[in-house]
């Protein structure tokens, strides 16, 4: 990472001898060569959203052959969070890039409640506070790092792995986060967020984030043909306002956007130049969203997407043979199965075309054919059709008709799709089952793994301790500025700034960035200054050193 | 395995070298100590039949603590027949034992209809051809070998490691084949199917297999006590007319039986003595049964039963460290999932006690409870009180009162437990899910495999190949005999036999039986004579010898 060490982020070249990653970051150069031949020098992490063992079971039988990811098939995860059996994609995203259980909607901070058994109680001062992730401990380590996603980038899961907020909605928070973090490749949708205006998820703390973007040296990338052309070795691309597409929808409705393969093939090539290694997290984040919808066709051609990009990722491990390549779904979801009342008495002489064939009929997911609902409702059938319900029967007629509102004609396009599917499902939320785990390459986890214990496996191999980290980067400001002025200034209530005043001087630090001001002057830290629930601002035994020694 | 070979089955020492085992099993004498030693001398292959991944995890929950198949996760199973998605018992069984799909129903034999993707297509000629199966190659290996269950022993997983009959209803034929196979150790439920008499299950073809079993040197134990009492190299146990009793109901009703763990222990000290080591398959049976009755409660429990008797499995091939163990459950069932529409709205708020209380109330499970029923139905709340539903509310009362007669009850039991514990059901059938793969010890499978792929993987470890086995046992009898008058006796409906009248001798080979009868003088065979649904008879290289050379 020479061009970083000696560009932009000098202060933080300085610091990484002087804030003691050393204690973090195990000692990797006393190690001899046998020992470290065991150590990958990449990592990447694949999660397809929500996505249960039945649905990957039939996207296989959609394609009609193998996927990528069978080949990698290792084992089982553990997927509850600390106060519920079924876990939200924020607590699970948490668990798998910090190692921490954590609570719905807690995005890279510690739970405020436990209630699930064989989970440790959480102490009172600990309560939201910010933890150290799998990718800070990459880019510390001096490894390039990326992060990309199909839905909004600041989305729960990629905010996982980048970002430190109780409020998994706090686009603005969690965006800002993302943007100083100073990550090598960002590659999802979620424009509205990175700029002010009056859309739902548009800034509301008057922050230009592109600009920001652009004077960090990113080549920022709005649509598919600027991505495949750059050259940087930073990449900000953001396609859409919000989500991306579905695959199955994107060349009818954004062809303008990246398919998740072409993204993840970008980042491996981008971050593949860092001659200390790379971390890499992708997210298939629709997956989940079509499972909430009961939507079995945006569940199997997303996953599907999905999966064709891990077979990049694993082509790209396997001609590098010095990569780890995990892949696993953060929850289940739907509770789809193959099989419903309708195959009660006949399951077991049902062909596999009877699951399939209704799927392979629809052109659209239901998001994308329900885009082409008229206003007056008035071509019902013709979304239908789209979506591969042909030829209605009388009753199936009946129960469209009964749909009276844009919301209850999605609910019934995806039930009566599901019954000529024959598939079951039981929930429009998250289920609670095992997930199976994916690996590949140097290092591979392989049995049965509680989420936290993924990304303290990732954490080992890349030779970083997650707790050792978190103690580093995120301090209680006032235990961390012992004997200084520790104030706030809320002058800007959307963007407070914590004013530590020594003896010798006065260093502001703004909120959700990783920026120190010392005498007007800006210094660029290498991680992100954190402000809990409680009001309470956490900073790096790298800002304490810039407080002791200006600089 | 000196005591058989010299003992009743001389003939099939004999036929060992002359029946050219050697092209069957691979040269293992000829192999250095170095490939010896990846190679297991014992296998263990244990079925949870009907176990989907929520079941597991919410068998976790109730009991609190890791499950002993956890440390066992190893990757993924496929589980289709040649005819479905979703595959039925006794093709998953035939898979398992065989390494052949076949068709719903199809116990050891090949499939007469082919329609799944993928699978080859089959030969007229190869349609109900018996296949040899694991315990087959064990036991001509010098093996010994055992099966245990908790359904009756003739019921489709078992059958399918130890019997071939296109009908997995016919426990006459399953059951005969059974007693014939020369196995060591066989102890299960399904008593009636041993003897003649008018109840359902009782033979119809006037044999008496319990004189059978003690004429061939068994020690025959009929409950508890005298199964942990037996020294015997060789003990067939029988310890209930039909199923076993699920675990939660066995001390309350049927004390008297052993339980899986005491059954699978015992089997293993007893095959253990085998220098040459063994094949041991064990099947917990009822967590199928309690899922095509949606009841959580019956799944829960005998997962747990089941997975101590894992447990008593690992222990051993933990010290023994000679053994390969392999657990998986043979398809999905009753598409339970932890959250239903329930928790559409609060999954990721709802503790684990939400879904687990629910489940402790029970003192029985659902077949257990319904056990107390009264005739005329009188006492149904108290039914509902032994299934954990206590202080039904105004609306559970209304939904019991509408339930006229005992199906009814039974079904709307378990739809109000399920409603109280937030567990979601889709079918009372099968699914069709790729399964955990558990696996341990020496040359364990870890991956993503199909079934028939396992079968395979244990014949390999056991140094013989499948096909050439059925080659070698299963040769249609008027090839096998070309030349010779081949005729069959149907004198007595129920028992034909198969007449080979050559130059020199006539041999009568008994249908379901290991026996030749040469000149009134009976030869035991090292495996059964079967025949298949066109009437056609299969008979062994053995019986080829017997006919020309008279032993």
């Amino acid at each position: 990472m020479k061009k970083k060490l000696l560009g932009a982020t000098l202060a933080g070249a300085v610091a990484l001898g002087s804030f003691g990653l050393g204690n973090a970051l195990m000692e990797t150069e006393a190690k001899g060569p046998k020992q470290q031949e065991k150590k990958p020098k990449n990592v990447i992490m694949m999660v397809t959203d929500g996505t249960s063992s039945s649905t990957t079971t039939l996207a296989r039988w959609y394609k009609g052959a193998p996927l990528h990811m069978d080949q990698l098939m290792a084992g089982g995860v553990r997927a509850y969070s600390a106060e519920s059996a079924i876990t939200d994609s924020a607590p699970a995203g948490t668990a798998l890039a910090t190692g921490n259980k954590s609570n719905s909607g807690y995005v890279g901070v510690l739970p405020s409640l436990v209630t699930t058994p064989g989970v440790e109680q959480i102490k009172e001062e600990d309560k939201y506070r910010p933890v150290a992730n799998v990718l800070e401990g990459a880019k510390l380590s001096g490894k390039a790092t990326g992060i990309v996603a199909t839905s909004e980038i600041q989305h729960a899961t990629p905010a996982g792995f980048s970002a430190h907020h109780h409020d998994r909605n706090n686009f603005d928070v969690l965006g800002e986060q993302q943007v100083y973090q100073g990550i090598d490749v960002v590659l999802g949708g979620g424009k509205q967020s990175l700029v002010t205006g009056e859309g739902s998820k548009n800034r509301k703390d008057g922050e230009n984030l592109v600009e920001v973007i652009d004077e960090k040296g990113y080549d920022f990338v709005e649509n598919r043909d600027e991505l495949l052309k750059s050259k940087s070795d930073k990449i900000w691309g953001s396609f859409s306002d919000s989500a991306l597409a579905y695959e199955m929808d994107r060349k009818q409705t954004k062809p303008q956007e990246p398919t998740i393969s072409e993204m993840t093939d970008k980042a491996l090539t981008t971050l593949s130049k860092d001659k200390d290694g790379f971390f890499l997290f992708v997210e298939g984040s629709k997956p989940d969203w079509a499972a909430h919808a009961n939507d079995p066709v945006g569940m199997v051609s997303d996953v599907l997407a999905f999966d064709k990009a891990v077979g990049e990722a694993v082509e790209f491990a396997k001609k590098d043979k010095n990569t780890m390549v995990i892949v696993v779904s953060d929850h289940g979801n739907s509770g789809i199965s193959i099989g419903s009342k309708n195959t009660d008495k006949n399951y077991d002489t049902t062909p596999v075309s009877a699951y399939i064939d209704p799927l392979k009929k629809a052109k659209m997911t239901l998001e994308g054919a329900m885009g082409s609902l008229n206003k007056d409702l008035s071509n019902k059938e013709e979304v239908a059709a789209l979506y591969g319900l042909d030829n209605l029967t009388v009753d199936e007629k009946k129960q469209l008709d009964a749909a009276k509102d844009k919301n209850a004609i999605g609910v019934t396009l995806s039930k009566l799709l599901a019954n000529r599917a024959n598939l079951g499902f039981t929930t429009g939320g998250h289920t609670g089952e095992d997930m199976f785990l994916y690996s590949y390459g140097v290092d591979r986890p392989v049995g049965h793994y509680d989420n936290t214990d993924l990304a303290k496996h990732m954490a080992k191999a890349m030779n970083f301790d997650l707790d050792k980290l978190t103690d580093e980067l995120f301090i209680e400001a006032t235990k961390a500025f012992k004997g200084a002025n520790v104030t706030v200034n809320k002058q800007d209530p959307q963007n407070p700034v914590l004013v530590v005043k020594s003896n010798k001087r006065t260093v502001e630090f703004p909120v959700n960035k990783n920026i120190a001001v010392v005498n007007g002057k800006e210094i660029e830290m290498n991680s992100v200054v954190v402000q809990d629930k409680n009001g309470r601002f956490f900073v790096s035994k790298q800002a304490q050193d810039i407080v002791k020694k200006g600089k």
